[in-house]
């Protein structure tokens, strides 16, 4: 099979031939049609990962075939027992096994799933990750339900526009933060309430007056903004926290946890029943994902730096011929 | 009767006459025969509280009689309907209203409660403020379950002792850190596990090694240490804070936050429904307070010292002729 090769650390992707995957015990080999990129595919081929081991092909969402069968995979497997928390031998695709960026795959066979019906192929594909990330976020550590007022923090990411989109479905009201204010509109074409830019001079107090406080917050930056957020947080409210792209945080208030008997809670990825959850909230209330640009497989490292760039709205999605 | 009056911000208190209380509607005048002191009180006469009234009389906690019967008093009142989360028209006893430290109180007839039949009337006193917070720290936010491993910080305080003795009657297994080797060792007395000095360098370290990780870690501190406790949860477990005297947190990871799946709750006081059940706890287990001292009313300024200093192990009590 062809497949997107990650030689060594630095190294540019190189797009060549490698052998196509033996299954092993439980597991089946699915035909890939797409694949979409995550940061964390950037921070691996940037060496930003624990555990790299190269050669290898990188990649955790794809969809594609199997006997004919149009399907998506979840994007780790090993969950454990305890669906509170992964166990330490859970992994995700493409690292340290190898990943989605590839003409076909080796999965659990209780990784497959049938593809929503309302998803072309390349949509299908932006969904496991990012879709699995918010959906726990949300849901099941953001206590998430119909008619809160949600934040969903740097509202042109992946993870963030699932939030929204699935917050949105749920029947909440949801506000969203971004650096650039072409962003705040497309999202506010998802759904979104409002929103405001973070780049502004005290921003929270602007989303305090425009929105009011807010039930459950959902972040996937930390550093120095995510003190405002427990100024936005309503008393006995919740953050959920899915990331940290902004690095430590330096000035987090023990005392307005406590008076306002707030909850912040962590979250990443999602178990397999959460996954299967998932796929179910998007084909009811049939969402789709929002896709930035389609670049063909051979072409990753372009879409790498798309990626590196940060401009994008949605998922960057790889097309596999 | 005789009270210990609030002058002015940052004068002694004043040992004096001050009229008897008229009860409101649903209201009840209780005769006082011991109270306790808080922290909220040493901060209260050094200016660290906003809305101060002067002249007034300070003292959340209460015990004493109603028409001959031995009751204890509720801290609080006005907490609203909202079980999560306390109403902006909460108040605790002693600040904006009138406070234990006399020799008669009026309050709503809800907040009397029996006294615990084991207890004297300096034990009951030392219960209320603190045996609140603890409950509801450990409890209703910290989710405490039998069996679980616990670290409470601060070993030494009011509310961290309440914990311990929760905890242990409880069926946990509690670990403590105080700054001094001595209280640490009291901790030992009253069922702790065993502890560590945080004066130590890498304490965290020391005590992983000995207690490894903890499903429950209970905390008044904040600060810088606070960054330590996220590396001393169990994956999956949970940080109830309910105070925050070293302040502002410098070092929070967003990181092990999400990838440990912790949830990091915030717990103030408590509700009425929280009290009933706290003393029902104690009376069931016939817990004792731990007092530190029992000074006099009148001798009320030397107990302020006493809790300034930070010496004290346990409540500082104040018995009313």
């Amino acid at each position: 099979m062809k497949a997107l090769i990650i030689e060594a650390i630095g190294a540019p992707l190189n797009f060549r031939d490698w052998d196509d995957p033996e299954p092993g015990p439980g597991e089946v080999v699915v035909g890939l049609k797409a694949a979409a990129l995550n940061h964390r595919d950037l921070f691996i081929t940037q060496g930003l990962y624990p555990g790299i081991k190269t050669p290898g092909i990188l990649g955790s969402d794809g969809a594609g075939l199997l006997d004919g069968r149009e399907v998506v995979l979840a994007p780790g497997k090993n969950w454990g027992t305890d669906a509170r928390v992964q166990s330490t031998g859970y992994e995700i695709l493409g690292m340290p096994g190898l990943g989605t960026f590839a003409g076909k795959i080796a999965v659990p066979h209780a990784a497959v799933h049938p593809k929503p019906g309302h998803l072309s192929m390349t949509e299908a594909a932006a969904l496991p990750l990012a879709g699995l990330t918010a959906y726990r976020a949300l849901f099941t550590q953001g206590a998430f339900q119909k008619g809160h007022k949600v934040l969903v923090t740097g509202g042109g990411g992946g993870v963030a526009l699932f939030c929204l989109q699935f917050a949105v479905a749920g029947g909440g009201e949801v506000w969203v933060t971004s650096g650039d204010d072409e962003k705040i509109d497309r999202c506010k074409g998802l759904g979104a309430q409002g929103g405001v830019n973070y780049r502004e001079t005290d921003w929270h107090k602007g989303l305090l007056k425009a929105a009011g406080e807010f039930d459950l917050i959902i972040d996937g930056a930390g550093g120095a903004g995510f003190g405002n957020l427990l100024r936005l947080a309503k008393p006995g409210g919740r953050i959920s926290v899915y990331g940290g792209t902004q690095g430590m945080v330096p000035n987090f208030s023990p005392q307005l946890l406590f008076w306002k008997q707030l909850t912040i809670c962590g979250s990443t990825m999602g178990n397999d029943a959460e996954f299967a959850d998932m796929l179910k909230l998007v084909a009811t209330h049939r969402i789709v994902p929002v896709i930035d640009q389609v670049f063909a497989l051979s072409a990753g490292n372009e879409a790498l730096k798309r990626m590196d760039q940060g401009a994008q709205f949605g998922k960057i999605v790889l097309s596999i011929p």
